[in-house]
């Protein structure tokens, strides 16, 4: 995507951009019908207004299981005076359910009748008319209107149109959406191996994900087979679209350069560029076009782009030819944990993770490359930032809408703080016992989980600081960073830190002393972290200067990262625990065991969730699985050590 | 339903049976499990963690156009000392997406270059290393958990699991219930005319509504064929499915009594009863059982009754067997229009509508039968009121769950008024024509609707009332009980009221004044209503007594339910507009023109729903459609009268 070399010379904004896209689409009628039975209707849009051709109930019912009389005919009945009447001429038996006898108006229930024989009765108070009787039409009058046009069929409405004598509805086809992926470097991942895959690669997503979400909007699709950059390939795939039954096209770019230049010269060709490229991130180079009369559409290649473009433009598009509003996702107020800045001139939509902290909902940003599809699956929320807003300051309050309902981000436990593996194996054991408990974790170094917890934004941080005076871990630094604050510090496991190397140590990396060896590339951790602490202490023990090793300065948030960074050949080492270096199949050369301990604001000690994730971590089966990820100890795992 | 003969001897509330249900049935681990490919698995749930087995990306990728170098080779290029560099040796030009050539850390934007020659390029300024690269494992590292268990798997999790190389996961099966439903009274509407319908039998639609819903709990089901209320057969059907492969049995009652003895019975001897009765209305007679481990309802027969029993007791258990959390609908406070009486020692699930007037969310309570299938179907919320409360005044402030989303609540025209016929109509076109737009009606007579206009709960309330001086309508009723209310009154119709009688008038009436005679029946509207205040007008005037009038005293509240009355031959006749009569193919004598005006508070009358209101009765679609209805005229409909 060439975002910024291509020059979008009318680049529009985002309500700009959807205000051309609905004035040009004046799509209420045209999608075509078909009659489905009631209950195959459900989910569906009525194409015209409904009434009722039966009522109901459709005489007047007996509501009791009593006896039917003529309200008059009790009229004078008394405790000191009670009244007969005989059965089959001015009372009868009836059920609940039943018909009421032709010339009765009202039922007495059983309990306040007395039976005097086979043939009479007494009873002791009037009955009033109508009374403990289903009329005719209670519920529905045969002729009124059951439901209007647009109206959605809920499976609720499957009782009020059979029983109103409803028994198919006319219904608005689903709208059908030709998807066409594109791009040169694109697989197909049924057709392929994983093993096969070459550098630069890539397996074909987006079509799914936004055949998926095309459903999920009401409509149908049909996803083209991928085509490379091949401008005459895309032309007329497109142009097939337009000329069939589709009410809809998108051509999906990868994320190589040109395909998007492509899709533009094929909806000029072929009709009318209406949007190209709207301010927005991600999404920005969205396309937008007409041909004969049809809305196609250049769906950005990166898959939060592709994501965005499509809530955007494609579901406004299709709710409005289905007549449905839009629905809007819940708003609330929420704090940012740390700044978010924006460029001026650009809607962001920054996806965060949100928990209650306190008294308030905290917001943790997610990364914001349009390449992270995690980035919106791990969300819980959008926080956008307008085009004429440079940031969002920690503190300040933003705007964000909702992914997930408030009832479960309410109950999550916000974890922030230096990264280890088992915080995984916690949030899937958590998330096993008990269905409405998550536990989020932003990764954030140690020394970022102590300022969270002073700044009040988590209920926990990870945290393995080492104090280079006594060897302790965590302590001290409480002490010094944590004054005012009451904390509980829990150990969580033993780990292994040690240095990760390419398979069999090509370079014969023996421990911290060869860093600073010339033929030597390091990968660090960020300044704060612990790990980046340890290494420190060691290399000051040593005697070592930092600015010998070549990479100290280039830093990565998490183990996994620099396990990576040795992975790819693009360093030769770096420090970090054992079960990163197992999980990429690297060696390791381990240097020290280091204490993970969990430090928890005594406020949320008690809280029934830290509660429940205390017990998770004192589990046989937590243990044993974070043991079988070697590097571990759980020796003194879920210990109260302040 | 003999709710009140039954003796349910230890009935549970509801938080009581809940906890029941939910202790008897550890069910986490019932369903078994199936690979799905992805695609398919959206909506599904995750029946194990699931890790990455491919990094995304899996090879460092240029994220612009432009060149790719190894960063430590730039620096000390600037302004003044541009640095030159070989392509093929330490430059290669790259697209946004291609792999990183060996040896090269970052990417200069093609916009940055001076190209010199085909061999060599010019750089005015230094990269820094992993400049616009999307590294390894930037968005997934290969190991890393994805998704925990119990994930529901959603289109954008498409994105991840794929590109992390996922490409089947393993998912819980859909619970599998089976459905019997049960009565002799009921009949199905696949299989019979509606002609044919005998008196008191009734279509069976509980099954299929509670089928739909259990597929949106995302369950599968199977419908037995009815039964009768035989207890044998019922008794072998449950038995069936609980040795099938079905997770859980709904016997579904008919609405004649009986059904619910015969399930109690059959669970009796197959099982154990563990729950009978709750404290809830509707839904109070639900049966909860276990049979060899698996749940078994006995679901009440009235579709009310059946919805809320399913809500509160079935679906959280498919639920627990998913995994999943309940979701809780969203809560605000609402204002009821009028007092919602409740019993001691029940608690009440009240249907209401809702619509936001003035700075204020107001409740209109809905018909409270178990039977009416409409006043769930029709309700924007549901107020629930608890067991130790005996009931709600208005204007005091209630906790109301809602059933839509607000934005849509908020978009609500309320009219609350005299009913007539025309209101669906504008209903309809408006939601034809704005999807988020709806009007919500409530029928309580024409003084009715002046009260709300006065106590401010509604946006409009629909008027005819005759002003039996002067033989005007509406401006001097404003004017004595709206005293300081600023409105506007608007002509909406012109119709016939009339003696409503049968087909081809039997008891030849001619006129009002027939209407005490002996061998005539009435029916009336209810006081405060135009109709009522016509015809005391007109008795008034031709000096009739109302007490000669047999059934003066019988109300009913609106033109359809007079009809209704007069169709079922309850009584010979009644007062109200042709229409009601031509609807149900009934006589119609007619008595008077009067006129039918909306009455909009001027506070109101700019709003833009209200002007999309009065553009739609300018319509001549409206006029045409109202015209068609017969018995009305449109000539000074949209007509501003005060």
């Amino acid at each position: 995507m060439s975002d910024d070399r291509n020059i979008y010379l009318n680049m529009k904004t985002l309500k700009e951009a959807q205000e051309i896209l609905l004035k040009e689409f004046p799509l209420s009628d045209v999608l075509s019908n078909e009659f489905l039975s009631v209950p195959d209707a459900v989910g569906r849009v009525l194409a015209e207004p409904v009434t009722a051709s039966l009522s109901s109930p459709n005489y007047h019912l007996s509501a009791m299981d009593g006896i039917a009389v003529k309200a008059k005919n009790t009229f004078g009945a008394g405790e000191t005076r009670p009244k007969e009447l005989i059965i089959g001429k001015d009372a009868f038996y009836v059920n609940t359910g039943y018909v009421l006898p032709e010339n009765t108006d009202s039922v007495i229930m059983i309990e306040y009748v007395n039976v005097l024989d086979e043939k009479r009765i007494e009873i002791e108070a009037p009955a009033f008319p109508w009374q403990h009787v289903r009329k005719v039409g209670e519920d529905i009058v045969a002729t009124e209107l059951l439901f209007p046009r647009n109206h959605v069929v809920t499976p609720y409405c499957i009782g009020a149109l059979l029983s109103g004598g409803v028994l198919s509805v006319l219904v608005k086809k689903k709208p059908k959406v030709l998807v066409i992926p594109t791009g040169s470097e694109l697989v197909d991942w049924r057709e392929s191996s994983l093993k096969d895959l070459k550098p630069g690669q890539v397996l074909e997503t987006n079509s799914f994900v936004l055949g998926k979400l095309i459903e999920s909007s009401g409509g149908a699709y049909v996803r083209h087979e991928m085509l490379t950059d091949d401008q005459k390939k895309i032309q007329q795939a497109v142009e097939d679209g337009v000329n069939g039954d589709f009410n809809m096209v998108l051509t999906m770019g990868g994320s190589s350069a040109g395909s998007e230049d492509y899709t533009k010269s094929v909806i000029s060709n072929l009709g009318k560029v209406l949007v190209h490229g709207v301010t927005i991130m991600p999404g920005k180079p969205i396309l937008i076009g007409k041909i004969k009369d049809k809305p196609v559409f250049g769906i950005p290649g990166y898959p939060v782009s592709a994501i965005i473009a499509f809530e955007q433009f494609v579901r406004p598009l299709l709710y409005k030819m289905l007549g449905q509003p839009e629905i809007e996702r819940q708003r609330i107020q929420v704090e940012p944990t740390k700044k978010i800045p924006s460029k001026l001139g650009v809607e962001e939509f920054i996806r965060v993770k949100l928990g209650a902290v306190g008294n308030k909902i905290v917001a943790i940003p997610l990364p914001r490359g349009a390449g992270c599809i995690t980035s919106i699956t791990e969300a819980d929320g959008i926080i956008r930032v307008p085009n004429n807003v440079e940031g969002i300051k920690p503190q300040e309050s933003a705007t964000v809408e909702l992914l997930h309902p408030l009832s479960l981000i309410k109950n999550t436990i916000v974890a922030v703080g230096s990264h280890d593996n088992t915080l995984d194996i916690i949030a899937d054991q958590i998330k096993a016992g008990h269905s409405s408990l998550t536990l989020s974790s932003s990764h954030v170094g140690s020394m970022g989980g102590l300022m969270a917890i002073k700044k009040r934004v988590c209920h926990l941080a990870g945290s393995h600081l080492l104090d280079i005076d006594d060897g302790s871990y965590n302590i001290s630094y409480i002490k010094k960073y944590l004054p005012n604050t009451k904390v509980k510090l829990i150990n969580l496991v033993f780990r292994d830190q040690g240095l990760i190397v390419s398979p069999e140590n090509p370079k014969a990396i023996k421990g911290i002393e060869d860093l600073d060896r010339n033929d030597i590339t390091f990968i660090n951790r960020q300044a704060g972290s612990g790990t980046r602490i340890l290494l420190d202490y060691k290399l000051n023990q040593l005697g070592m200067e930092p600015e010998k090793i070549s990479g100290y300065d280039n830093e990565e948030f998490t183990h996994m990262s620099v396990a990576v960074a040795v992975l790819s050949g693009s360093v030769d080492v770096g420090l970090g625990i054992f079960a990163a270096a197992k999980a990429l199949n690297l060696d390791f050369i381990p240097v020290v065991t280091e204490q993970y301990d969990l430090i928890i604001p005594e406020e949320y000690f008690e809280w029934e969730n830290i509660q429940v994730l205390l017990e998770t971590i004192s589990t046989k089966e937590f243990k044993d699985r974070v043991e079988a990820l070697g590097g571990y100890s759980t020796e003194k795992t879920g210990e109260i050590i302040l």
